[in-house]
């Protein structure tokens, strides 16, 4: 499937000279988006994977599709201040600015397997933090998915001992 | 299934006297999950539902998993800012203050039978305001769904237009 065609570029988003990567035509076309969650899905058929960590907010949309089918353990990680029980965090560089990502400190289990979902790899920085977390709590990230990476932004260098699968790729230019 | 059993009072969250429902005990329960996204998919099973649109940010996770189990498409109702295309808003009144909610302005199609999903309802003010940016899109929601629902808050009085169903509802002392 041309997963690429479902993405629109809207330019100035969310600043002057940044071309944004919409991902909402792709989960608005049923088959695309069940296409897009099963091909990520079906490389960890049969892995034993205990967990997926999705990453606030759009991660969740991919995240929640790939627990349910894999029948995997649903694990969020959010912004400060949004989970309501004990968490830990760690603050890390963002795409535009810094931030503060947080997970229930009983979210996961020493030696759980799990896979981080998020919708897009740019910097790198969300990903690294999560898989942060996810060790913290003794769980080992196997793999983080996506739906877009953008080329060039050195997000597969800074998260360097995490896989990374992403479905399509776009270049960026700096 | 006991859905209730997989949801923990947090005391004082967001704020003192309140005790909040977190959802993520469900969420990290594969079976609960799964069973808790087919129980409300199985309500729509053949009614040739179009749209599933999903509420920021907990939305997403109910919303996304019942897109992909019933093949509609999936449509993300955000705050402002967050939504990168032209869209349509409308403000609301919070359970803890005040908001504005936004949906892309050609996320739907006249006529379309969609369904509201979203993890809470309590005063309802989020989901009449995404049942009136629904139908200012010229769509209809046929029924608004929530994992859990808070008695006494006015919530289904408030949303009267659109039916609602929940997984399963608590009594709150005001």
């Amino acid at each position: 499937m041309d997963f690429a065609s479902k993405i629109r570029d809207v330019v100035d988003f969310p600043k002057p000279g940044i071309v944004f990567k919409d991902i909402t035509p792709l989960l608005q076309d049923p088959r695309a988006f069940q296409t897009a969650v099963d091909v990520i899905a079906d490389r960890h058929v049969g892995s034993k994977l205990d967990a997926i960590v999705a990453v606030e907010s759009r991660g969740f949309i991919i995240g929640s599709a790939l627990a349910y089918k894999l029948g995997c353990s649903l694990v969020v990680v959010r912004k400060a201040g949004k989970l309501p029980a004990k968490t830990i965090s760690t603050r890390y560089a963002l795409e535009y600015g810094e931030d503060e990502l947080h997970i229930h400190e009983d979210a996961l289990q020493p030696g759980q397997k799990v896979l981080i979902a998020d919708d897009l790899l740019a910097t790198g920085g969300t990903v690294r933090a999560t898989g942060q977390l996810i060790r913290q709590l003794g769980a080992t990230p196997v793999e983080a998915v996506f739906l877009v990476e953008l080329n060039g932004l050195g997000g597969r260098e800074l998260v360097n001992d995490i896989p990374c699968f992403s479905l399509m790729s776009f270049d960026v230019e700096e």
